[in-house]
């Protein structure tokens, strides 16, 4: 509590810092956290200082706190939480970044770190200076990057082609409205309410949506598509695959980037597809990925949305709570579905580098 | 009956020919064919007179005479026989041909025909010199191009990788185990008995065999890839593609070729893929084509599978009847199951460019 958000980083300094206090009983409460101020990080040799701006929250850290996911171990009792946040380097030993450098990657719930700059951190330099840098943990982060990538290097997405999105109104489905109206496709989503739809048509660039629990899908893409589908970008699997799969174009691509519908389920019990045959017959591709496979691609990706977001050609959603106290409330509410866009905290405003500011239409919360 | 074989094309000649004078009901005989003695045809502006060397047979001509199969319409009774061959330009009004020039294409059951090289006709040229030019019917021709391209452009295989192939005994297949061997390969091929396994390992070129109507498949294919697939050439699809999914490495290529276990069935009634998310999980793909999409490539397979026929290290198997008297009895042995490899037909010898004679371990006849 002892540095006021907006202070320059100087030794002697204190940081301020969440750590796992208990572990969640099933649920995240505001006890499971304790706040701490700790003496000032100093980066030694290699290394480089940090001052957070923003932290993501994500409904994974709940696994961190328990079991721990993927790569990442349980946390220990009093160690930092962990999570991906846009920061500013203050002070640098190192030969790849430089004070005044804006990076996004695993900064943890604190004002300051120190990071060497190792795969580990998935450290990544933020390029453009049009847009917000909150921005870079969600439309110019990996959640866009998927987005955008998926249908340009995956899907191969090219002018007056048709798209269909499933999980449309999703952290990823909901940027691929207007990047495929922008690179000049018709797109529809798939979605579950009529809410969602609303949402996809009115304020994420689609031109119409499907509502996958009252609408009979296939058919609808049928109706929608009369000429077949170039690309289907799946975040959802299953039967609504099945059903995009039965209206594929000759040489289309299906994107295979999620499959929410089938996680729950066992590898004994996935839903068994009727329309594989037809990727053979229509010498079409279907094909997974993974982001980070693609990081020689993220300046790009950045560079073209940032330019979009800046004209006003693509919106995106964020619910930005202030200062780093919020950090538990803001991952309760993430569990609650109270979030509307991607959930944030502000930790602090950039010292050297001037944070853009929004576009008008930039940022579209209802 | 009055051009000898070998005789060079001459004005005032004449030319033999099947043509159809009855329906197969159902099945092919003799009776539905005559052969006729017509004048030679003379190429016109832009067009060029071929010489056939060899005819080839395949099963679907049955299907010419009856209904038609794809952009084939049915033969009118009387109609020149439909067929592919291998021919010697022996005239020529055309720019892209030269006397000399060895092609393949649609040339009909007849000795000497005449082509404006429009895509009807699917011309190709023969440039390799180093192994007989009946090989542009089978393993330098579309099959073995479908195998080669199947593996190379959609595969895109690379030495050292763990390549599986279904239906591995056909025509596409029985190519694919020398190609994916000399490109550096372990490979393995599945077959429905146990003689096709024996003759996979024995002499095409494939490390071991799986007899899917005996072994249990998933698990073999476990056995036999402990660290997984990185290709599969899949000919037949359904169950064989679902054990098969089962193994894939991250990156995998799923060629999808054929998918003969579901031909006969509606599309209602196809097997249901129960694997097809590991395609996502594992960052694969799974492509089809079709192999004149391809067409760049194809002076590229022939060098390529030319040399490795020519140096013994590729074997390849035709069934050679001689002289066009024998094309009725060449595609009856097919439908009976008789014929051993590619059945061909030689019809004459070119005139002025020398065909090659084959390697010593070229062809495996058993």
């Amino acid at each position: 509590m002892s540095i006021p958000v907006g202070s320059p980083a100087g030794a002697g300094g204190h940081n301020r810092r969440w750590v796992m206090a208990s572990r969640p009983d099933p649920e995240v409460r505001d006890e499971n956290f304790r706040l701490e101020s700790v003496a000032m990080p100093a980066p030694g040799p290699g290394e480089f200082l940090v001052r957070t701006l923003y932290l993501s929250l994500a409904p994974v850290m709940r696994m961190y706190m328990l079991d721990g996911a993927g790569i990442e171990k349980p946390l220990e009792i009093g160690e930092t939480m962990r999570g991906r946040g846009v920061g500013e380097v203050v002070a640098s030993n190192h030969p790849g970044f430089a004070v005044g450098d804006i990076v996004q990657g695993k900064l943890g719930w604190q004002e300051y770190s120190v990071s060497d700059g190792s795969p580990y951190f998935m450290m990544y330099k933020v390029r453009q200076r049009r847009v917000p840098f909150s921005t870079a943990l969600g439309v110019l982060g990996m959640t866009g990057f998927t987005a955008y990538l998926g249908l340009t290097e995956i899907g191969g997405i090219g002018r007056g082609q048709s798209v269909l999105v499933s999980g449309a109104a999703g952290g990823v489905g909901s940027n691929c409205g207007f990047i495929a109206r922008n690179l000049g496709c018709r797109v529809v989503g798939i979605a579950g309410t009529d809410e969602k739809c609303r949402l996809l048509v009115d304020r994420l660039g689609y031109d119409a949506a499907i509502n996958y629990r009252t609408e009979p899908v296939q058919q609808r893409i049928g109706a929608l598509f009369p000429e077949g589908i170039d690309i289907f970008f799946d975040n959802v699997g299953g039967e609504i695959l099945d059903a995009a799969l039965a209206h594929i174009n000759r040489y289309a691509r299906v994107v295979l980037c999620g499959r929410i519908s089938q996680y729950l389920k066992s590898e004994t019990d996935q839903y068994r597809l009727r329309n594989w045959w037809r990727v053979g017959q229509r010498r079409a591709r279907m094909q997974g990925f993974f982001i980070y496979d693609l990081e020689a691609h993220f300046a790009e990706a950045e560079a073209r949305m940032a330019e979009w977001i800046a004209e006003g050609r693509m919106a995106y959603q964020e619910d930005v709570l202030e200062g780093i106290e919020q950090m538990p409330r803001a991952l309760i509410r993430l569990y609650e579905g109270r979030n509307v866009g991607k959930q944030l905290v502000r930790v602090a405003a950039p010292v050297t580098t001037a944070e853009p500011v929004p576009h008008a239409s930039g940022q579209t919360l209802p």
